[in-house]
C-alpha cells in the first residue's frame, strides 16, 4: 500500500484522529486489526444474516431458502418465524446473561464486603445503600452499614433465584408502563430465570410459535434492564460512589510518554477500580522511577473506562475498536481486562509489541494471556501484583516502535441520573418546563458499540450532532459515549453545535448537549431517568417524546438493551440490521405490530441523518399526543 | 414410488413393523415425515456440521476455515477451539435449561400442592418426601406432609437460585467422585446461575480459552443430572409415586380402532398425569359412547410417555420419531403435548388428518393448534376439556382412510432405582457379587433419541441386544428405552437373547436384562444407581465396570446427559457425530484428555457393534483396576 491508500483506508475504518494515526501504524507494520479479520471473512454467510439458519440440534443444521423454494422447514418442522425469533431470543439471553451476571458479581462482592471478606473494599455511598433498602423493605434506622449492605445484597440475590417471583427494582417503573408488562405478560419474574426458560423455550420442539417467542424475548430483556444491569449499577454505586460530574481527557493520546501505561478494559469496575486505588500507592511510583519511568498511567477503555472515568476521572484511551490501537501505539505495558468485548486475538496482537495482557475472571481466561485471578478476598493483593509485573515490563518497551498522539481530547462525565436531577434543583420540573416549552424537543439515549460494517464512531457522532442541532437533549452509555467523547462532544463548548434553545440551558448549566451517563449496563441510568420523569409528569415512560438508538452496535447485550427500551416503551433504531430479515412476521412484529403494545418500535436505518429524521418524527408525533 | 419402492424406503427408514408400516402409508398418502424434511434439507452445511461456524453477534457471521486457510480467526479474533467449544455450550446449556427448566415446574407444582393450591394434585410418595426431607435438613417427626413438602419445594427452588451456593442432591455423588469435582472446580453452585454464567461465557469476548470453557460445560451439565434433572425425578415420584415394575404394551397398535384415542406427547407428567387420572371419569366413557365410541384409549409418546408407563402402565404408542406416525393412522383425535421434542410441523400433519392438535404450556405454543392453557390450578378442569374436546372430535374420524397396525409389544416397566435396590433385596450387594464373579460384567445406560442420520431404532437395538449377548446388564431411559420396548426387548423373556451369566440373574429376579428407567430426566435415577453402588463398593463413580450410550441422540438435553455421565465417570460413547470435529483440541480433550481427571471419556462411534467393543472393553479395564 503507497501512502497515500494507508492514509485513505484509516480514514476509511475510523473518525477519530488519533485512531486514523494508530490504524496507519498497524497498515505500516502489518499488524492485524479488526478491520483486517473482518475483510478476511468475506463473503459472510447469507443464511446466517438473514437468521434463518438453525444449528441447535443434531438432526441440523437446517436452513430456509430465502427464496420460497421447497426447503420452507427444518427437519424438526420450524418454520422460518420460528427460527428468526428462536435465534434472537437466543442472542438476547446471552446479551441478558452477560449484564446480569456482572451484576451478580457486583452484588457478591457488596455481600462480602458486608460481610467482612472483600480486601479493600468499602460501602462508599451509605446513603444510596439506604435508599434501596428502603425500597427492598429493609429496616435502616439504628442499623450498621454492613448489616443493611448485608441484607439488601441478599435480598437482590434472591432476585436472582425464583422463589418470590418479582423484581423488585422494576417496580421503579411508572404505574402505567408496569400495567402493560402486567397485561401483556411480560413482566419479569426473576433475572436467571427468564434467561433458562428462554434457552429452554429454543429447545427443539418448545416454543414454535413466534410471538411468544418475542414475548418472552421482552420480558428476559426487562429482568436485564429492570433487573441485572441495574443491579450492577446501583450496586457498584453503593461501593465505589454514585458518579458525579468531572473532567477528565479522552483519545489514545492519553497514553504517557514517560510513564508507564496500564489499560484497564472490559467491563466491571471490581477489579479495575480497586488497581485505580492501589496505584497511588507510593511504593509503586517509587518502583516505576527505578524502572526508568516518570510514574504509572493508569488509562481506561470500553465499559471498563467508562466505569472509572465516571468515578474517578480516570483518562479514557479509547472504545471497543481501539483496543488493538492502544497496544499498537507500542507504549503498552499492560492491558488488564476483566470480560466482555475482549478480542480472543488480543495476545497476538500484543505478542506484535512487548504489551503483557493479563486475564482476571475465572469465567473470562484466553489462552495466551497471563491469569491473575482475581477474587474479592485477594482484590488488593492482585491488584498490586498486576501494577508490579506492569512497572517490570516498562524497561521492554522499545522506543523505536513507540508512537503516541498528541492532544488527548478534554471531556465532561458522571452524569448520573441522580446528579442530572441535582443539577437541576431537585426536581425535573425545569427540564420538564423547557420540554413543555419546546425549548428542549426532547431527549434521546444513544448506546451500543462499534461494528466493523460501519466507520468507527462515524455513526455516534453524526447521530448526536444532527440530534442537538435540532434541540434533542442526548444522553450516552457505552462506546457511544466514548465516541462523541472523542469527537469534543461531551464538552459544555458544545453547546455552540447544538440548536439554540438546547444551547441556552446548556449554558445556563455549564453542561454539555451529549451527558455521558456511564457504561453499558447503565443504559439502566437511562431507564431510571425516563421512569422519574415520566412518573413526575403522570405518564407512562411510551408517553414521553424520547428515542433511543444504538448506530454502530455488534454484541447480544445491544440486543437485550435495545429490546428492553422498546418494552419500556422507546423507540429504538438501530444502525446495524439484526439477523431478522428473514422473517417478515418477526419484522412486521418488531417494527410495528409491538407498538400497539408499548407505543415503542424498533426501526433499523443505517444513515444516521435518516435515523436522526425518524427519531426527530418520533418525538413529534409523542408531543403531539401529549397536546406540547 | 412402487410398491416395492415403499416397502424398501419403509425399511431403510425405521425398524419397527409397525413403524414401517405407517410409514408405507405416509409414503402412499404423500403425508411428509421428519425423513422427507431430513431429505430436503440436503446438503447441510459443512461449517455448521463441524462447529467452525459462530452466528453469536452482529459482526458475524464468522467461519474458520477447516482447511488451514487464512480465515483462521472470526473478526473478534476467536479461534477455532473457542469457537467450536462456545457452540458446544451453548448447545448444552439449551439442553440443560430444558431438564432444569422442566424440573422448575415440579418442584413448583409440589409447592403449590403443599401449599393447597394444585387442583387435584396430592403427595403421593410419602416415605420420599420424608426421605428427601431428611437430606435437606428439613425436620419431618410429627409434622403434617404438606408443611414438610413446603419446605422441601422451597429448599429446591432455592437452589435454582444462587445464595447457597450449592446443590444438596449433588451430595449423593460418592465421595470420591466429589472429590475430582472439588479440585476440578466444576462442583455445581446452583442450578439456574452456572446456564446463565455460560451464557455470559459464550457472549464475544467473555471466555476464550476451550479447556475453561469445557471445563463450565462439565459443571453446568452436572447442576442438570444432580440438580434440576434429579428435582424433576425425584419431585415427580414424591407427587405421582415412585415407579414399580409392571408391565404393559407398547407400539402403533396400542392405538384403538374403537376408542377415542388420545395421544398424550411430550416431557413433563404434570398434565398427562391429570389427564390420566380424569380420564377415569365414568361420565366420560359415557360421553364417548354417545359419540359411538367404545371408551377411551390413552396412550403415551416420547417421555411423557415414559412417564405414564412406568407409574401407570399406560401404552406407549411410540418414541420421537413416531408422532407424525400416530397421527398417519388416522385414528388419532387429540395429540396433548406439554413441550421439548415436539415437532414444530404437527399441525400441519394433523391437518391432512381429523387430528386436533392441543398445546398447554405457556412456554410451549405451536401456531396452528388449540391452546389450552394449563396451571396447577385449573389442571383436573383443563385435563378435563381437553378430553371432552377429543371425544366429540371422534366422529371425525375417517375410517377409510384409518390403518392401525396389528400385535402390540409386552413390556415391562417400572425399574426405579429403589425398586432394582428393593428387588435385590435392599442393597446392591447381590449384583455386586454377580459383577466381582462375573456373572454379570458391567452395566451400561443406553440413552437419547432418534435420529435421521440413523435408522430409527436401530442403533438403540443393536447395542442393547449385542451388550447383554455380552452378559452386559443395560439400563435404559428416553426414546431408547421405548426402541428396545419396541423390540421386545423389556420383558423376562428376552433373558433368553442374554449370556448365560446375565440370563441366569435376570430368570432369578424375573426381569428383563434390558431395565426400563423413565424419561430422559430419569437419566438421573442411573446416577442415583451408580453412586449407590459406587458407595456400596466403596469406590468412585469413575471407578466402576459401567458406560453409556446415544447411539441415535439429536437433542441438546443429550448433549448435557453425555457431559453429566462422562463428568460423574462413565465412558460415554455418541453415535452421531457432536459438531466438535472443526477443532482438535475440543475432540482431544473430550476424547482423551478429560480421562487424566474423571476416568472416563466420551467416544464417537456410529456403528453400534463396534460401540459394543468399545464399552466392553471399557468395563474390562475398569474390572482389571478393581482386581475383579
Amino acid at each position: 500500500m503507497t501512502d497515500q491508500e494507508i492514509r485513505a483506508e484509516a480514514e476509511r475504518r475510523a473518525s477519530d484522529r488519533t485512531d486514523q494515526e494508530i490504524i496507519r501504524k498497524t497498515l505500516d507494520e502489518g499488524v492485524q486489526t479488526v478491520w483486517d479479520r473482518f475483510a478476511l471473512q468475506q463473503p459472510q454467510c447469507g443464511f446466517g444474516q438473514l437468521g434463518v439458519c438453525c444449528n441447535n440440534c443434531a438432526m441440523g443444521p437446517c436452513r430456509i431458502d430465502p427464496f420460497g423454494g421447497k426447503t420452507s422447514l427444518g427437519v424438526c418442522g420450524a418454520n422460518v418465524d420460528t427460527i428468526v425469533a428462536r435465534n434472537l431470543l437466543d442472542d438476547l439471553s446471552v446479551g441478558a446473561a452477560a449484564h446480569s451476571d456482572h451484576g451478580r458479581e457486583v452484588v457478591q462482592v457488596l455481600l462480602e464486603t458486608a460481610e467482612g471478606h472483600g480486601q479493600g473494599y468499602q460501602i462508599k455511598d451509605v446513603e444510596k445503600l439506604h435508599r434501596l433498602a428502603t425500597e427492598y423493605g429493609i429496616q435502616t434506622d439504628g442499623r450498621a452499614t454492613n448489616d443493611i449492605a448485608k441484607d439488601l445484597a441478599l435480598g437482590i440475590l434472591e432476585e436472582y433465584g425464583t422463589i418470590k417471583n418479582r423484581i423488585q427494582l422494576a417496580e421503579r417503573a411508572p404505574e402505567q408502563t408496569k400495567e402493560i408488562w402486567r397485561k401483556t405478560g411480560i413482566m419479569p419474574r426473576s433475572i436467571d430465570r427468564e434467561i433458562v426458560e428462554a434457552m429452554h423455550r429454543i429447545h427443539m420442539g418448545v416454543d414454535a410459535d413466534y410471538v411468544n417467542l418475542l414475548l418472552h424475548a421482552m420480558r428476559t430483556s426487562l429482568s436485564d434492564g429492570w433487573g441485572g444491569s441495574m443491579a450492577a449499577t446501583e450496586c457498584s454505586d453503593i461501593l465505589f460512589g454514585t458518579p458525579t460530574p468531572l473532567t477528565s481527557i479522552t483519545n489514545l493520546a492519553t497514553l504517557s510518554r514517560d510513564r508507564v501505561n496500564i489499560v484497564l478494559h472490559g467491563h466491571n469496575p471490581l477489579l479495575s477500580q480497586m488497581i485505580v486505588n492501589v496505584a497511588e500507592d507510593p511504593e509503586l511510583k517509587r518502583m516505576a522511577e527505578e524502572k526508568g519511568a516518570k510514574g504509572i498511567n493508569l488509562v481506561g477503555m470500553c465499559c471498563t473506562g467508562n466505569e472509572l472515568l465516571m468515578r474517578s476521572g480516570i483518562p479514557l484511551a479509547g472504545s471497543f475498536f481501539d483496543q488493538e490501537l492502544a497496544i499498537a501505539t507500542g507504549a503498552v505495558e499492560a492491558m488488564v481486562v476483566d470480560y466482555q468485548c475482549i478480542y480472543h486475538s488480543i495476545p497476538l496482537t500484543a505478542g506484535c509489541y512487548h504489551t503483557k495482557v493479563f486475564t482476571t475472571s475465572t469465567k473470562g481466561k484466553i489462552s495466551g494471556t497471563i491469569y491473575k485471578e482475581f477474587k474479592p478476598e485477594n482484590a488488593r493483593d492482585t491488584a498490586h501484583e498486576i501494577i508490579k509485573l506492569a512497572i517490570e515490563n516498562f524497561p521492554n518497551r522499545n522506543p523505536d516502535r513507540v508512537r503516541i498522539p498528541e492532544r488527548p481530547m478534554k471531556v465532561m462525565a458522571g452524569f448520573s441520573e441522580e446528579t442530572i436531577r441535582k443539577a437541576l434543583g431537585g426536581t425535573y420540573k425545569p427540564l420538564i418546563d423547557a420540554i413543555v416549552a419546546g425549548t428542549i424537543r426532547g431527549c434521546v439515549g444513544i448506546v451500543g458499540c462499534n461494528n466493523p460494517r460501519i466507520k468507527q464512531d462515524y455513526g455516534h457522532i453524526t447521530l448526536a450532532k444532527e440530534l442537538i442541532k435540532r434541540n434533542i437533549l442526548v444522553v450516552e452509555t457505552g462506546c457511544s459515549a466514548i465516541a462523541c467523547g472523542k469527537a469534543g462532544l461531551l464538552v459544555p463548548e458544545a453547546a455552540d453545535l447544538a440548536g439554540e434553545g438546547l444551547a441556552s440551558v446548556c449554558r445556563l448549566l455549564g453542561i454539555p448537549p451529549v451527558l455521558h451517563m456511564g457504561s453499558c449496563v447503565d443504559c439502566s441510568r437511562i431507564l431510571v431517568l425516563a421512569a422519574n420523569i415520566a412518573k413526575e409528569l403522570g405518564v407512562g415512560i411510551g408517553d414521553l417524546p424520547i428515542g433511543g438508538a444504538a448506530p454502530e452496535w455488534y454484541s447480544q447485550k445491544a440486543i437485550s438493551i435495545g429490546t428492553y427500551f422498546v418494552s419500556s416503551g422507546v423507540y429504538t433504531v438501530l444502525g446495524i440490521p439484526p439477523k431478522i430479515f428473514g422473517s417478515s412476521n418477526v419484522l412486521n412484529l418488531l417494527a410495528d405490530g409491538v407498538k400497539g403494545i408499548t407505543n415503542s418500535a424498533f426501526a433499523v436505518e443505517p444513515d444516521p441523518l435518516k435515523t436522526a429524521d425518524l427519531l426527530e418524527a418520533e418525538i413529534n408525533r409523542k408531543r403531539k399526543a401529549l397536546n406540547i
